[in-house]
């Protein structure tokens, strides 16, 4: 039968989801725990690969057994072997077959800012401080540019070998709440550190460095030298994934 | 001159807010902060001792000293020579004399409980976490036993030494949010460990093994047998404190 476990984790020390020789991930981590729960090994499909520091307040898994499995023990069972920075929070049968990555539908990135002099000592693992004051109202205009189906590659990382870069963001919003400015979007899929290059995009339109209207400008340009910065790790979490079952 | 400092504090890597020999207390490591911006020694006084990996969200200190001082700029200056874990939030010249801890009208505290089977990645050093289903009415009623002025030695650890056990508590409120069940306290004083024994207290009525009258009887009792377990520090925030000027 086919499972599929939905975890978060905290990425602060881990080099990233996906598994990679002599570092640490999430991936490898999660393989050693279900290894122990099915007595056998198993491939495992992630939802997405996420960069290292990068959180998952929702991420997906799914892998085969033919092992008797009390499903909704399976959280539990799972937790008590794994590190308190990724927890399962469900588990259920799907369809055979049923494949974390390929039958995604999209997902939902949140990415926190805190617009502050000051630190919090209590979350400051989990947003990118940025002391000039930012308009928000400005860059939630300049996210509604992202909306709809365009070459992203002015918003890809140099380094990535990827050549088809047309995606379709289903929504793009950037809200403040106090100190706390996040900024969320839905995308059918995404280039290689897209998020993080949108969100300092972003904020050079909050700072008044660039007008809203130039982010379209940045999208036809198609040449990652026009946009902004890539805004660290450690602010962005991947929020939602969607498929069609939900 | 008089200055009063508001800090806010992730107690999980500290020995409490008092200094002692040979360990690392939040007071040690802001004074070390205080000695290389002022040049000279200072008496700081707390306006609390907390325990062990107790948070304080709103914490005071004052002290004195000739130096001029920019104080507006005194919480960066103290920042960039504090951890991230201690943060300077606000600064102020007050009426000279003025004594953080014997000018204090009360304090408010909140303690923090995730009601679940799982623990949550991002923020499992600020929660005591119950599995058990808490029925967050009756907890409520409970509380509204401790508002008034009463003998709380019930609520006192064992090994404190102190006999006047007399405090007003104005008032006490159990809250759920979701799987976050919080108790927030106010009062005049506090006893050794009181608001931590008090949420042991409460979560056994939560549980459904005492009734909340039953709490009117441990307070009568005036004695720390009879009251329930102490909760764990981790769970516990210094949420407020009264002054005054205010």
């Amino acid at each position: 039968m086919t499972i599929l476990v939905k975890i978060a984790y905290d990425g602060t020390n881990y080099h990233g989801f996906q598994i990679q020789d002599d570092v640490i991930t999430v991936f490898g981590v999660f393989q050693e725990a279900l290894l122990k729960i099915l007595g056998h090994k198993t491939d495992i499909k992630g939802c997405s690969r996420t960069d290292s520091g990068v959180h998952a307040a929702c991420y997906y898994l799914s892998f085969e057994t033919e092992k008797q499995l009390n499903i909704p023990r399976l959280p539990l069972a799972l937790n008590a072997n794994l590190p308190l920075d990724i927890r399962v929070l469900e588990a259920k049968q799907v369809a055979d077959g049923f494949h974390a990555r390929y039958d995604c539908k999209g997902k939902q990135y949140t990415y926190n800012i805190r617009n502050s002099h000051i630190d919090d000592p209590f979350t400051n693992k989990y947003y990118w401080r940025v002391p000039s004051e930012l308009d928000t109202d400005k860059m939630d205009r300049a996210a509604q540019y992202f909306v709809g189906t365009h070459d992203f590659r002015s918003f890809m990382a140099a380094k990535s070998k990827i050549t088809d870069c047309v995606r379709t963001v289903y929504s793009a919003k950037v809200k403040r709440k106090g100190d706390m400015v996040t900024f969320t979007v839905s995308a059918d899929g995404y280039l290689y550190n897209m998020v993080r290059i949108m969100v300092g995009t972003l904020v050079n339109v909050g700072k008044g460095i660039w007008q809203p209207e130039y982010v379209a400008e940045i999208i036809a340009a198609e040449n990652r030298d026009i946009a902004g910065p890539t805004a660290p790790p450690q602010g962005l979490f991947l929020t939602d994934v969607f498929y069609d079952f939900e």
